[in-house]
């Protein structure tokens, strides 16, 4: 089984890294480029054994205890067999 | 416009941060987790005044050139009004 979990920046919180690839582009000629934000995806494989409402509870877990920053990162994830 | 570039490492280079995170999440209990793999998605705004032909050339150039190392990851995108 595996989970796609997608972490990005809440809306309103400061994303230095996309500011710097839009401004990076821009200068290197790329003016129709307004604005750019990065975000990360977090591919898991997970034991077979898990059933699909387990697994959805454990990836759960997983997002709110290690892989997002709750307070200025939104998350969400699919799993697929 | 939108455009939303996927860049991964390549099947076979070592991902120490997707690495890390699956180490982490085993010794904090969840033992399914068997691998994660970490990539990034750069969402673009473009000027709207672009033709989609010129903006699928142009967001090419883009990844080629900055935003992704073609040494050692893959890239892929989408573009969307």
């Amino acid at each position: 089984m595996k989970a796609i979990v997608h972490v990005a920046l809440k809306a309103g919180v400061l994303d230095p890294q996309g500011k710097a690839v839009a401004d990076t582009l821009t200068r290197m000629g790329y003016k129709e480029v307004e604005a750019a934000r990065i975000s990360k995806v977090i591919e898991l494989d997970l034991d077979s054994g898990l059933s699909a409402t387990d697994a959805e509870n454990r990836v759960k877990e997983m997002c709110e205890k290690l892989l997002a920053n709750t307070v200025i990162e939104s998350y969400r994830f699919e799993l697929s067999a």
